[in-house]
């Protein structure tokens, strides 16, 4: 229902009966991802940005020269308390999201939260009670889940193309060292726990991950091993030290598998018709295995920019008083396996269970 | 000294100092990759496959249609005892590697032996000791170390191209589950372990490993992470569900990291001058970090096959009393780790330490 | 029906209404090709090979080592003239190709002829009059119409997947320079010719060529362009001359257009559902353009190598009197085009109408 | 020099010897590209947009909402008679290209102007002629000359990296129909004839083009031969009906050869150590042909925005009364091919002497 919802939902009128039908953004935080933010909601047709925040005047007078007449600060306390504001976009380093989302949703204001939502599940677990108290709305921003391949693949799923999944296995690897105090495993795994779990749609029972530093004291190469119910395995490879960038997928189910390439300009996903089926034979050890291969297909994937469909469904989820996937408490289960990864890593591959 | 080695040796003439100036080879096992041993052999100058075993008679009968003359039993043992045999293949499953070796050694006969060495380091290291007190020669079929890709890698890393080791990372995955009673682990991983082990040289401290049985009662998907000394990590992605088949291994070193892509027909190893590196900074959190980004190198790799160079290479540490390099304590080291992952695995992920 | 008629007949038995049960071959030629000719008739139930001849000692003890007991010759007469031979395969340089098959023709034995056909159009129009007259089979060796790819695209434009054909532009580069006496276009353009003829199945009306000489005074890089009638386009690369080796063929239709790449492993053939469609708007400029672009689909495709599934079909065609589609007039229609872009080049882009 | 020129060039302070310290220009076409013109004027230090026209007032409002305060007008008469400009980019389709440019000049203002230059060669030499009369400059869009990939190119060739040039031969085809009136040729070749004008310097001799019209009346398929003298050859193929994009060209010479993919991310020019050499034998017939095959080398490529470093180069040029090397004399050179190519084309083929 998800893709469907969302499309459907962006291009439907506001129906004038007693609701907002303007949301009034403050974005806290403009300097690698929140101009692509402020981007997008000023594309919306029932947003505004109403003010940008940032501690660096170089960042500001940037805002304001892509925006002129945007009201900047560098105090974060002029958005979280103004009135004009309905909600606070959170897009700022992680140990700041927990401070700055409660400070939001205690001035009554919905909060859109950079990933990973916080630095721990804790803080995770008193964001959603605050906000379920006050009924507003938090969004965690796993953006992956709403490009055109992500909502393909999770449509494969639901439809049963696949077949019962067998694994998750994701390589995302590239140079860079982009952070000074979390490891490679905070940096770039949310994007793939995110995706994993809006495929998967299973509780994870447990966690392996091992990894090494080498350059900074925290990890630059790790690896996790999550355990789900009915043997479903997903495994997780995220390097910071590899010369060239890698972004593939592979899915695994009982009718088809799937490799997802991110990095191709066309045909990222492709399905494949190949699988492999097991029979007991007539003797203890006499197992038939036999093989299938068949034509692969490669369907068209939607192109829409997806930080817009996402900040759109944002806005529709306020409006609407609709409570989103990508809420408080998937951005909860993330941080638990950023959790449970960290403290399996620092015990060489202890299993962690979830 | 490796590769100008094998090269040369095998061009000189064989000096008639009482030495044997033929080999003569029987070959036990001809299923799917015994015709491969045989041919090879027979193209070799200074060496004659003298009789070829297996219990197959389809199998003997296409022997004798692609080498009229040749001799063939059902019986090891005319193989094992024949006086005329001055070495013998072993070429067989896993499991019986064990008795055929220890009974040609017995016999007074060098032994090349499949990979892996045997089903356990306690069998391995009973044949280490059998043929060093009977002086004679054990190889292990490690071929992959006696290709360009793997022999040019080796000289880059032997002549400090790379740096410092940062980490060892090989995805070798396709579709196809051959295997009745050995997981993918052992079917697979014998290649990765074998080339790690070539290439790092340094004793691994431990081993975690974590996989999922999905079809027969063995995992088909599997992970490994190998610990070594100053922070170097290996890992090994291996899984017999994948709809592509991908042969990868990046390696990271603090001055170049290369890949290597075994499936392009050119260009399969990649070397790429890039790195990162990190110094103090003035506070307490200020790390520099610089990036370094050049060109990439493709050296020309030889195309020699590689089982060639090394049944040449077998031939020529008998005739030269030479040990290999791929001896048997090369097979038992692989074993080993082959032992603690599926011990590992069965304890989801369990610090193995060796 | 083209390929289902291949293989089912290859399937039958053969009746025992007369005909011969077994078709003797003499191979002349067993340079670089010549062996695989002989391999893939080895394999054949009901097929003999009954002589080698080659002007090489070295070729033929090469040819009796590998099948021992096989007869050979440097005399092309004795396979020629020998009563026990059936067919015989000329596999020789294309300046020989007339005056054996002639003689072969008039000794009353079927021929198998390697592409191209012969050195000028009057030569095969010869050797074909002498066929029919003498009531033998001509086939000529286009092995690529036999490839899985090959007969999957002609499957996909017999049933009008494509819609009507609007280009086909292929590209055969490599580093390569093998012939001194004929040029890149006799050398690599009838592969292309001929799978050309065998897909647009329409009468060529001109060809335009151009190319130029480096090294040896004979084009190493061509260019052509052949007319056929409602303006179908055809286009061949060949190049000698490039560093990177590169088989790929574009196929545009007017409901699909199609990419195979005959280089890669899996999913050659590509299909994808894409077009363009132009419709008169109101003014006199108003052209209405649509585009659609959809799914892509990689159609499994047959393995089998292709030179067993043609001398199969040789020998079928022998066997039951058919008349092959890669006949006389097939290899007529290549050397034609061969003959025209070698005229057409000369006159640097002369148009030459066929 | 040139790339070197450029880069110094744009660091250096301008003296304060009377000349202007700013660029004031006016943007005529506000469409496809327009939009990046205007960003990247407005990205340079020493320039200013002073207004834009288009005739529809979407565009210009477009404009206005990017460039707040910007000037805005329907009629080219504003910015081509304002005293306020110096310079004007004339970014409309090519038939308008002649008269704006002209009149620009005549009003004494500098031109830039999109590819091609102009309709026909007649008008381009016209604008030559009154830019040298009234000492303006006349820069040409030809953007592909300053990006990374042709700038690293053209250093090779000049370094005698390549040796002498044997050929030249691009590749540039994808799904898009997006003119009325000009064909295939006059939308993409352009930039193939550019590059390899750029890069060959040689006078091209002749011209031989072929191609078909399938949709609206125009070509959208061609073919394109360059014959140079020394038996140098150039081919482009140019097609709006390919189902893949493809940008590939090939680069022979008598030391190295090269690949330029200017698809992919990373390694877009790929050098590679092959060759052919050719040797007389003894005998007539006797050519001793060398293959040589080596180390591939991808060298790293500056990744700045092209039309940035061009337009920085423009502004260089009025500024210290340089003349560029893409100034009307390209512009031109580049028109007549593309007229010499139409007129082949409807001859058939027929070879047009340059």
């Amino acid at each position: 229902m998800f893709p469907s919802t969302i499309t459907s939902d962006l291009e439907k009128p506001f129906s004038p009966d007693g609701r907002a039908d303007m949301i009034r953004v403050g974005v806290i935080g403009y300097g690698y991802w929140g101009p692509n933010i402020v981007r997008n909601l000023h594309g919306l047709d029932n947003t505004r940005v109403e003010m940008v925040c940032d501690k660096s005047p170089a960042a500001l007078a940037h805002a304001r020269k892509s925006y002129p007449g945007l009201a900047t600060t560098s105090d974060p306390c002029e958005v979280l308390r103004s009135p004009q504001i309905d909600a606070v976009a959170v897009i700022t380093p992680v140990w700041t999201h927990y401070e700055l989302a409660k400070a939001a949703l205690e001035n009554g204001k919905h909060v859109f939260v950079e990933k990973p939502f916080t630095s721990s599940a804790v803080q995770a677990e008193e964001l959603i009670e605050l906000a379920a108290r006050k009924k507003l709305t938090i969004m965690v921003d796993h953006t992956f889940l709403f490009t055109g391949a992500v909502r393909k693949i999770r449509e494969l799923v639901d439809r049963g193309d696949l077949g019962d999944l067998y694994y998750y296995d994701s390589l995302r690897v590239n140079l860079g060292l982009f952070q000074h105090d979390v490891s490679v495993i905070w940096d770039l795994a949310p994007h793939d726990l995110s995706i994993m779990d809006h495929l998967i749609r299973k509780e994870p029972e447990a966690i392996v991950a091992t990894g090494e530093k080498h350059l900074n004291g925290v990890e630059d190469v790790a690896f996790m091993t999550i355990y789900f119910p009915q043997n479903v395995i997903a495994h997780i490879n995220v390097n910071w030290l590899s010369p060239v960038k890698i972004r593939t997928t592979l899915i695994g189910g009982q009718k088809k598998m799937l490799v997802w390439n991110d990095l191709v300009a066309d045909e990222k996903v492709r399905v494949y018709d190949k699988g492999v089926q097991i029979s007991a034979g007539e003797g203890i050890r006499d197992l038939l295995v036999s093989y299938r291969t068949g034509d692969m297909w490669a369907p068209q994937i939607e192109q829409t920019e997806a930080l817009r469909v996402e900040l759109g469904y944002f806005v529709d989820c306020i409006m609407n008083n609709k409570m989103p996937f990508n809420d408080g408490h998937a951005g909860l289960r993330v941080v638990r396996m950023l959790e449970a990864a960290e403290c399996s890593i620092q015990k060489r591959g202890e299993l962690i269970r979830l």
